[in-house]
């Protein structure tokens, strides 16, 4: 139908979340049309460089060119505190309220073993290993109001029960079945704030 | 709020039609997440490629990597027919419909005098020279049932008045308004089928 590059252009978009064959058409057809050649190269570029510098943080595990993290670096952020979240968009969506200074740590996924996604396959060991020194006083879980996120929550919390942390659950004033990322920030606002204990 | 690597590749998806910026977040962490580094190289290889490879076709104007493109050199379509659209999307639309055998002709856009586009800025020149032979019998136009599309139509219905050459318009079965590369087959079909003359 079209020629080879076009096609190729269109399935390589096509296979990115949310994007459609029309969608990746309009796409491919739009870099064709409307972008300079430079551009395209630059866009080209930005991938491969952002696939190349992004790393893990060593300690919160989300997304970072350098590790520590900005925020875990941060003198300003309350080292008590620590936010747990299944993905990186989740940490965007909490730090867009202004309102929590505490750290994070991503887990890149929730507990389903439908899945067959187990505690070795999220980032739950590196979460252990943040709390021997003591110094974190609060651990807030703030997985998604899903079955699999539920799950993980009431999971991780099982397993902090030994250490000398309090551990809280993200208010349920985000809608159940939708995700965190999409909350606006008035409810995640209200749903942090009236976190609840989760081990009594 | 995130890395430069990781805000420049959210802003460039961002540019894209119809990626708003949460889109865009969601394409730049899958990318980061869930694509190996090969497979984003892959990636953004065929943006290049595809932006120094694709070319317009010297007859039908439709993007291709070899000119004149394979449906202009192909012995099965019938060059007494010209179809005339306004986008290559537009051709994509209407092959995936099996019945139409002629040729196209992509004018890159339609006539709009609020936005400056002109005869000069789309591909109209290039549509009569390819009728100085004789060899085309009849034109169809299938630009968009828009303002600017019928405009672009009555414009070029006149300037072919003084050739031997039946003129006819796609007929109105596509909903008013919409695009014709989102029309379902069947419509498209029916309004091939039931083009109207516009030259009397």
């Amino acid at each position: 139908m079209y020629s080879a590059a076009i096609e190729e252009l269109i399935e390589k978009f096509e296979r990115l979340p949310g994007i459609g064959h029309r969608s990746a058409e309009r796409i491919a057809f739009y870099i064709l049309e409307h972008m300079s050649e430079e551009d395209a190269g630059v866009m080209a570029n930005s991938i491969v460089r952002a696939k190349k510098t992004i790393r893990l943080c060593e300690h919160c595990q989300n997304l970072t060119e350098t590790s520590p993290c900005a925020i875990c670096s941060s003198p300003k952020r309350d080292k008590s505190t620590i936010c747990v979240v299944e993905r990186p968009e989740d940490v965007s969506a909490i730090e867009n309220t202004h309102e929590y200074m505490g750290l994070y740590h991503v887990l890149h996924g929730a507990l389903s073993p439908m899945d067959g996604v187990g505690p070795d396959d999220i980032k739950i060991n590196e979460l252990l290993l943040r709390l021997t020194d003591g110094e974190v006083k609060e651990v807030i879980l703030a997985t998604n109001p899903t079955v699999n996120g539920t799950a993980t929550a009431v999971y991780i919390s099982k397993l902090l029960s030994p250490f000398d942390v309090k551990v809280t659950r993200i208010a349920h004033g985000i809608p159940i079945g939708s995700d965190i990322e999409y909350a606006d920030k008035i409810t995640l606002i209200k749903a942090m704030e009236s976190r609840t204990p989760m081990n009594g």
